[in-house]
Order: structure tokens, then C-alpha cells, then sequence
């Protein structure tokens, strides 16, 4: 068996270079089996490509990730790019018989995620999501404990995420600003997250949405120094019913001014309750019922104890991790699910599950109604 | 002029307690023209009349709120009865001259608010809803911030009201789970306060709501041994858009376990945003955009100045006041309107317009659509 | 048996007034077998007494404490003085054979806090010193928490006791910056409650100690216009050691720039933890080691059940207390111990051995050299 | 001239571990005209290399730190070895010619530390001590407000450090709790951290200091199955008075059960107040009185804005880092620090400083007396 596996990474921006921090640093943490290759970057804008190189020790360039996609020496397409490209990647990524880590949302449609779906299984390859904050410690002692029945049966699951970058009416016109690119905006960046997060906890698929969508700033400057419209949504509220009763709420904004990148999920259960925030991810806060009565309250566990899931490959308690653990997290479990042959999790299954919802969100705020989530 | 005022109360219960506590500190501090007189409580369960007098001093009893309306030594009349009697109770004293306080939500439906509203008009009395939230020194702090222009435009008003006291499924039923009697459970109850601090702190009326409600309990043992129905919802979540364009959310349940009494609710405008929390009501969340950009953040107001209002009355800065006090404040506002004949606030009007809110988010649940709310 | 019990209070200022707001509210909350009659109200200057009768109620004035001690229809003196009166009113009220409850620090040394300890006790009348915090809510709560063995050995006792009026350079000298007056600053006002809180939850007296004391501002204007000498600590900082071999921490300050009225206690045991802020007086933090290794963490136990203490007088879970709700606490138990002939605690045993510390601590800082504390 | 720098690292344990993460990241992240190389790691023990080498890719090993010390491919000494060997290693070191990184303590006493920065500086090398709490990005924004004057003449500085992995009576005997090796238990390795960051924040030295020690687990268990005596402390608490009149206070314990690795700073000054607390080390709380009277309150930055120091090495605002990017920090500036042939800080006279308040501390916890700084 080959003890190495080389890594093709599409896209260089802000996820390239976490996905690229993250292939960096796992082999010297995780106990892998074959070790990844920084084999080869590519970007379509050729001068991005020597520093990111130089970075982050990238042997090799392309300028079409077609090229990239066909190479014999990459095992593995790591795809960072924007969303609209996402699927024609990932099809032909699987067509040449590649594993796949591909970027959140999958797609820009239920349609594009289901053929992606279709073409991994059909090739046989792992597939995963970057839906990475399945892989904080926080939110992974969370699954544990509701595995274990510590919060009972779920009465609400409530998401934010909120930030605030869009405030300034002067931030130029980007491409998560034209939903033709970027399918959505707020919603497919921020909900996605949540959206997994609540089928991943919950346990269970979201049956109907009800959602509202405003463009707060209809006109920003372009960098060409005119003035372009805003086609993607700065925010998204949305209403949910899960099949087993749970009444969900997800609420995704960039003008909650003050809120940086703040997720922030609440899980009130029978037995229990769980909340996490993402600007303090070492933390995990927990209510029990069968505490003494007169004892009860919010607990802050901090997530860094050697009992806590992923710990055991950082430091001591007490000493936080960041939040590009995540993606070493997340890679680490995709190279151990390739090495033993295994289904990676979250895979294009869930993907396609979360973009159902994502999709009927969106339909529900253009029209104005409740919408079923299709399946 | 007179130097008393008369007072009589119907209700003995949880708000009659809450109530009778200011009645009898109110004068204490606050300057008043004329001094409240506690003069007669009204119970149609005879045997609550006296311990109630006895504990908080009311002079005289009555078994008939007819009775009790009718008394000429009485001016003002405090309702704190359960939802489905405010009407009528309103009505009468209204056309019997009386000043009225009715406790939240006003009335079953905006039909019985807007008769209370034209009775108290006609007959020319001041009326006050005991939205007492709107005295809580941080929230009038937070009022005049915004009045100021310290948050700007307003993009979000955000806003959950938690409990959890029906969690356990051997409560018993309550006048609170019948619809019939309560109009609604958790929602007229708890969105009554939260619609009612977003017309006050947004400063403009909802438009449109969507609505979804959920009674997770359906049964539960009556106090007689036997079973019940429950048909009041357990928890209303609704989305809102403002006439202004805010962006608005509104989740209230009895089921968030670990949640006692937990209203909390964020506005996030163009120049900062503003949070608050009941179970810290001597606090208030401030984040400005005007702060030197290496030093911004999310302040927290200890709202115990003498700059602060209503603090004045109270305690050195750092002494925090309790849930009581607006109470206090309220009915103390009540009684210099009274005096100063000028009209209360929140008034009749004010009551009237939360209805229609409530309402159109009952019929939106019920229907499972967006309902605008009728003018 | 009488059902009154008269009571005059010496000093209308910011303790005559909290005191005169308990005495108010105490019969309408406690069962009581002896109402309290606001009887007297004692200031030495004439024209504080009208308005302080007029708001409080107080039937009748004296502008002397003698006199106001010798009268017949005073059965109890509350007195809410400066420092440096405390004795003289207290054994003459003793000798009178009236009950007395005094405020905090009981006087300006431990000799004058044990003369009124024996003229208490050989008058047989009831003593109390007003160390209030004892009746937070949350703190009586830890005091049960320990004693049923929650947090095991206590190894660290550390309170801070933080405010910071005095910051301004231009806040004018006031009898507290008179060391001849207050005994000390800083250290006797604020440390007295720490000190206090140390014995009654830690359980065991206070050996030694070594402390250090600053003035930052030295001069300060008076209000007369001119320039004063301050005398008294702005701050004390003292390391103490418990009998018990507790290794403690005391630290009071008026120049802790943003802090109000904070003052936050911590207790680190063998088996659990504990942690309180006044500023947040309705939360009590407790860590256990028996949780789930994998579920520990410092929990916020909201204390306003109907399981915690004191609750039940009040109001339902979540809807907090106030500041001056100790006082009624306080009184209500002071009053039942009196109709039970029972002592009541902390009494001036407490108050001196409180104050054995506290000038231990103010030689250690004079001396520069631990000091072992005198019994 | 070369584009390398070879590394030799001593000790393969937690700071080993801690340092290698860095020394393998820094390169990607900070631009350095010297790239460092991981020439060789050296351990004692002969079978903790290969697994420490085969996870972080340290090219050759020693046995021996003499033999380190003298390779002609090592450019620069990385002391990770526990405290007794600071002094020989790196005094060998520099008389090598080798730039120098030491952990801290620097050493068993401040007459080793005067020994190594005489040392150092005759050699002409740069040495620095590993501070690393100085590079977290929200200390260094600390530092400059500071420096900007944001909060003035500084009254206090507090300090804790608390810990809680000594509870446990069986955890067993290691070499940190023999102060012979470790020269003292909490107070060197804890106190170290805040008497670095007091002289560092406040920008003066200590003057003198008034300690107690205790040790409350006096035995414990070898791991050879007997019982060993613990004679290095559990717990250090001091008084300090800085030569500006700032009073401080450090407390260091083992015995803070629920805390794990809890270093939290006050600073409050004449204009304003910080506080950091390591748990949350992407914060810092910042009060200003500058801000509106009524709009006044500690608030919370979170430190990842591309202004604030460090942040624009990683991600966007609101995405946190952990606690292992100090020492990417560290190493990263002292490397550059040698490229630009300039003094890194904090070096060994800042060490030396450091001890010498520790060594006071110690005495004065010994001899139970004040203690002055010697100089």
C-alpha cells in the first residue's frame, strides 16, 4: 500500500489557505497511515499561484483545474473555489476516480448537489463536505452527549450567525454579493453551517421552512469605481419544522453590527440543554435537569480536557485551540476514512440533504410562504 | 385638588402580589402630588381576600369586580385578572370614570382591546397597559439611546422570551393552557412584552408576520386527578418584517430548558447595536461603530448611575434593583400622568396595537402563512 | 405578648434610608408574630429629619441619640451612624436594654466592638451587626452548599471588594477620608464585609495576616472650597491565613476604575467551587469534580427558585431581587430571633471578631510585617 | 547571506512539543529572510527522540546537550529542558556562539539568570526568554493602549494564575514538585508568566513584596509505587509595590479546583482599566472614561481584527486562534529580530529582572517578611 496520498487544492483565497494551513500540520498530529502531498494548486488568475506556493510549499501549479483534475499524480481534489464551480469540479474530480473534500455550500442547487452525489458513488471515491465545525471538540462532545440521551428529546434548535462586515455601505462589490455566482448570499455562506449543524444534532431531517430575505444596501462601489446592484440577500430568517417535532429557527445576517463571526446555536431538550457560540469554540454550555434542584444552572465546560474529543492531539487543559483546528480535524478524519476504506462524514449525502433546505429557504422567502423540503 | 387617590385592585394572584408591592412602595419614592390609597381588592374567591389585605394592607374587599367598579371611593382601578376579563372589567370602569391599569396582554383579541381603547377615550380616563418591561432602567436607557441616534438605523430587532416550567410533563393544567380562558399560552403572555419593547425601541409598527406554534405536551394531569387537554400553544416563534424595513424575530416558549425567565433581545443598527437580558436587567449591551477600530467591542452599561433613569430613586451606582421595581416606576409614571393630566404611557392605544401584532401571529400559525397585520 | 415592637433609628443618610426601606417592606414579606412600628427617626442635624419622616414614615424625631435611647416606646435602636459612633450609641442603648442592631464595621477597633459585646450581653438584649451580604440569596445558598460538604476542604478563600468614586481627583473629602472619623477607608468599609463573609463561609477564624495600604489621591478639595488632607486608605490589599490552613486573599480598593459596587468572593475546595459578585447578586457559581469527567465546568445557578433561600418570600424563577432586599432578610430574621429569644447572627461576637481582623490588618500595613490576629 | 537558520532544540517534552508546532509554521506565516531549519533535537532519554523526531521532522538527534551545543550546524539553542538546566545549556550556548530561546523560569535564581545574560551578551548573541503571554495578540494590543495612554497612571495590577490538576491527592510525584530541580512548584512556573507580563504592562519594576506559600498535598505517590515528600509549593500569593506606587498582587495556585489553566490580569488605571484572562485569549475587556457617563461599561474587543497586532498573519475577524500561535509569534519576531541584527525582547535581562522579584517572593515566603527587590 502507497503511504502517501497527493492533494490537488482548487482555489487559493481565504479557504485555500485554511485548507492549505490544515494539509500542512495534520500529518504531525494525526497517526496517518499515508501521509498527503501538497502536490498542486491552481487558480485561474495565474499570479496568485507562486505565493501561495511559496507559502505553503505547493510543488506544483495549474491555471485550469481541468488540467488539475486529469493529473495521474493527485489522489485527492481539495475543492476552495467560489460556489458556482463547485459542481463541475467535483463531477469530473469523481469521473478520474479522485476523492473529493469540497467547500460548503456543495453547490448552488439541490439539482448540481444531487449530480455530484450521484457521481462520487457511482466512482467509488470518499467524498466529505467542509462543513467544519462539525469537527470543534465543543460540537463534537455536543453529539456525544445527545448520543448518550443527555438532553432528551429536543424541543428547539435555535441558529444565529451573525456578522457584520456588509455594514459599511461603502464595502465593495464582491462575487458573494451576485447570486448568480454565489447562489445566495448570507443564507448559503452562514445557513449551510447552521443548517448541517441542526441535522447533525437534531438527528433529524428539517420537513418544512418559512423564510425572509432583505438586501439592506441595494447599490455598493465596485472596485472598477462604479456602482453595482445587490442580487445576493445580506440576510435570511428562517422558520423550521423538524419530522420529530422540533421547532427550529435559523437566522443568518452580515448586518448585526458588532458580530464578527458569531454562530450561535441553543438546544432546549427534555433532559437538558446545549448551547455553543463559535467566538468562544473551546467552550460548550450545559444545563441538566438531573442536577440537584437546588444546584441547577448553565455550565461552561471548557473544551479542552483530554476526555474531549480531537484533545488528546493538542495541549493540556486550559489551553485553547483555534479555529483552524477544524479543517486539521476534518482532514485528518477524511485521510483516516480513505485509509481504511471507510464512507467519510459529512459526505455529498448530507450535502445534498442540506442544500434541500438551503433551496426550500430560499423559495420561501421569494414566495412569500411555508415550503416543503422536498426529497 | 385631592391629595389620595383610591385604588382598587382586582386579582389576588401572581401580578395582584406584584402590583400591591409597588401600591405600597411607590410613594416612598417617588414625589408625588397625591398619595396612593389602597383601598379595596377584589377576588371572586372569597377565602383569597384575606391573607392578600392582610399582607399588603388593602383596606377593603370585594367578591364582584361590578361591586368593586362601581364604588365611589374608588378613582383608579388595577386589573390584574386573568386575560379574558380585562374587557369587560376595562369597559365598565371606564364608563364608571374610573383611571384604569390593565395588565398584558391587553385583551383576548384587538376587537376587545380597540372597545377598551374607545370606552377609556369616550369617558376621558387615563389607561396604561402594564407593559412593565418598558421601565426597566436599561430599557429606557436603551430608548433614549436610540432616540439620541446612537445605533442609527435599525437592521434587526431580534427577540426570544424563554421559560421552562411546563417542561416537566406533570404540570398541572392552568387557566394559562386553556385557550379559551388565555387566548394563547406562551405567546400572549411572552410576545406581548417583546412586540410591545419592538414598537417602543424600533420606534415604527410590524407589517407582516409568519408564525409557527407548537404544543409539545398535548395532556397533562388536572389538579381534580383526572387529564386535560392542553390547547394553548407551548411555544410561538414568528418571523416580522417593520413597515421601516427591520428585519424582526420573535420566539417565545415554555420550553427552553434552563431558561427561567429569559426575554432577550438585540437591535443591530447602522452605527451599533444594543443587547439586553431580563435575568440581568441592571445591565445593558452596547456596541458602538464609533469607537477607535482597534478598541470596539460589546460594553456592558451597569445601569446603576444617577445619569441613568429612574436611579435616581434608588441606590449608589453598583447596588443593582430587582424585577419589583418596575413596577414601581411604572405606577409611579402612572400617577404623576395622573396628576399632570396627561396621557400615560403605554396606553390603551399602545395595547390595541400589540394585539393586532399577537393576533396576526395567531392567525399566521393557525394558518400557516404569512398574515399582514390589519390597521 | 406584645404584637409591636418599636424601633428608632439613629443617621438618615444612605444605610438610614436602606435600613428605613426594609423596615417598610419587612411585615408585608415575613410572617411575623411583632410588627415593627417606625417609630423614631434620630439625626443630628434638624433639618435632614422632615423629609427623611415624610418619605419613610417615621411617626416621631429626635436630633439627639441619647434621647432617642432613653425613651419608653423604643424597644429596638437601629444604628446606621458613622463609624466612630457606633460604640457610645450602642452600649447606651444596651444599658437601656434596648436590641440593637448596628452597621458595619461594628466600631472603630475591636476594644470599642468589645465593649458593646459585653454591654449586649449583659443586658440580654438581642445584637446584630448589619453585615447584610450574609443574607444575599446566593450567599446563604453557598453557606448551605458548604456545610452539607460540597466543595470539601476549603484550600483559597480570595475576595476582591472593588469600586471607584474615588477616582476623580476632584471628588471632595466626605467624612470617610477622615481616618480619625472612619476608623479607616477603604479597608473598614469595604473589607469588613469580605472579612465577614470569610468566617461564616469558610467556617473558621483568621490567623494572621500581612497587608499593605496606599492613598493615591493625598489632598482633596474640600467642600468649603479649600484643600483637605485624606487620612484614610484609598486602598488595602491583605494575604491572610485561616486557622484551618485556608490560604486567603483580601483586597479592597475605591480606585478599580469601572467597577461599581463589586465585590466578588471566591472559594476553591477540595471537592467543588465557588464564586459570587455582588453585581450579580441573583447567580451563585458552582464547579463540581462529582460531574462527568467529560461535563465539568463552573455552572451559573440562577438563585430565584423556591428551593433556595429567601426565594419563597419573593417572586417565580428568573424575576430577580435588588440590592436592598438583604435588608429585609436581614431585619425579618433579626426580628424573629427576637420573638423567638433566640440570638441572632451575626451578632457582635461576629462583629468583633471581624474586627480583631480588620485591625490586624491595619497594623500589618502600618508595620509592614505580618501580623498575628489577637482573641 | 544565508537564507537558513539551523535549530537545535533541548527537551522533547510539553515545551518541546509546544515549540516544534511553532518552529514548523512560523516560516508559512511570517516573511522571514531566514527560513529556520529543524537541524537536530536533543533529549536525555534515548527513545523519546525517534517518535519526536518522526512527528515534527527534526532532521538528526543528540543524547547530549554538551554535543548539541557544540555542532557547527546549529545556529541557534532552543532550551525546553526543565528549569536546573536553563543555566549550563545556555551559557554553553552562547559561549558557542549560538542565538539562544530559553524557557522560563530563565532559572533556578536570578544569579543564574545574571550568569546567562552576561553570557549571552559577551558572546554578542540574541537570546530571549520564552514569554510567549506576551505575544498573544490581545496582551501586545494591551501594551499599546497602554503606551497610548488609554488608561492612564496605573493604580493596580492584579494578577492570578490558577490551576487545578494538584487536586487530586494521587496525582503522582513529578519533577515540578521537588524544588530542588524545579527551584519552586507554582509560584516559579506560574508566577514567572505575570510577573513577566506586570513588569511588561505596567512598564516599571517591582520594589518589593510580601509572599505566603503552601503546600496542602504534603505527600504523594511515586510512580515507582511509593511515597514521595512534595517540597516545592502549591500555591504562591504576593503583595507588590511597584516603584510608580502601583499596588499589585500575584496569586499562583495548583488548588483553584475547576480552573485549568485560568491566568487572568487587571489593570486599573487613572483614564481606564484591561483585563485579560488566558482562558479567553482572543478578548481583552477595556473601560474607558471617556465614554459617555451613561454609556460606560467594560468592553469586550475580540482580537481579530486585521488592526490588531498579529491578526493579519491568520484569519478573518471573529475566526479565533489558540493558545500554541504565541510561540509561532515568539519565533517568528525573534527570528526576524536575529536577521535584523537587533535585541530581541523579552531577552535575558528581562529574564534576569523577572527572577529577581521571584527570588524575593520566595524569601519573603520563607522569612514571612517583606521582602525588597534587590538590584
Amino acid at each position: 500500500m502507497r503511504n502517501t496520498i497527493n492533494v490537488g487544492i482548487v482555489g487559493t483565497q481565504f479557504m485555500g489557505r485554511a485548507h492549505s494551513n490544515a494539509w500542512l500540520d495534520v500529518g504531525h498530529y494525526f497517526d496517518l497511515p499515508a501521509q498527503p502531498v501538497m502536490r498542486v494548486a491552481c487558480d485561474n488568475v495565474a499570479e496568485n499561484l507562486p505565493p501561495f506556493q511559496k507559502r505553503f510549499g505547493w510543488q506544483d501549479a495549474e491555471t485550469s483545474w481541468e488540467r488539475l483534475v486529469a493529473r495521474d499524480d493527485v489522489d485527492l481534489v481539495d475543492i476552495c473555489t467560489s460556489n458556482a464551480t463547485h459542481m463541475p469540479i467535483a463531477v469530473a474530480a469523481a469521473k478520474a476516480g479522485k476523492h473529493i473534500l469540497c467547500e460548503k455550500p456543495i453547490a448552488l442547487n439541490a439539482d448540481e448537489a444531487r449530480r455530484m452525489l450521484e457521481a462520487a458513488r457511482e466512482a467509488g471515491v470518499r467524498h466529505m463536505v467542509a462543513f467544519n465545525y462539525r469537527r470543534v471538540p465543543a460540537i463534537a462532545l455536543a453529539k456525544k452527549m445527545i448520543a448518550e440521551g443527555k438532553i432528551g428529546r429536543v424541543f428547539h434548535f435555535n441558529a444565529v450567525y451573525y456578522q457584520d462586515w456588509l455594514v459599511d455601505p461603502n464595502f465593495p462589490i464582491v462575487w458573494r454579493h451576485d447570486a448568480k455566482v454565489a447562489g445566495s448570499g448570507a443564507h448559503g455562506d452562514m445557513n449551510a453551517h447552521t443548517v448541517d449543524l441542526a441535522r447533525y444534532l437534531v438527528g433529524d431531517e428539517i420537513e418544512a421552512v418559512c423564510a425572509a430575505e432583505e438586501i439592506f444596501v441595494k447599490e455598493r462601489p465596485t472596485t472598477g469605481g462604479g456602482r453595482g446592484a445587490v442580487t445576493a440577500d445580506d440576510a435570511l430568517y428562517s422558520l423550521a419544522r423538524f419530522r420529530n417535532g422540533t421547532l427550529g429557527s435559523f437566522m443568518a445576517t452580515r448586518f448585526a453590527t458588532g458580530r464578527k463571526n458569531y454562530l450561535r446555536i441553543e438546544l432546549f431538550g427534555s433532559e437538558g440543554s446545549l448551547i455553543f457560540n463559535l467566538e468562544r469554540l473551546n467552550e460548550l454550555e450545559y444545563y441538566t435537569r438531573s442536577d440537584d434542584r437546588a444546584a441547577q444552572g448553565f455550565r461552561t465546560i471548557v473544551v479542552t480536557e483530554s476526555v474531549h474529543p480531537y484533545i488528546n492531539l493538542w495541549w493540556p487543559p486550559g489551553h485553547i485551540i483555534g479555529w483552524e483546528h477544524t479543517f486539521i480535524h476534518e482532514i485528518g478524519d477524511l485521510l483516516l476514512a480513505i485509509a481504511k476504506q471507510e464512507d467519510a462524514a459529512p459526505d455529498f449525502y448530507d450535502g445534498w440533504r442540506c442544500q434541500l433546505v438551503l433551496d426550500a429557504m430560499t423559495r420561501s422567502a421569494r414566495e412569500r410562504r411555508w415550503v416543503e423540503v422536498a426529497d
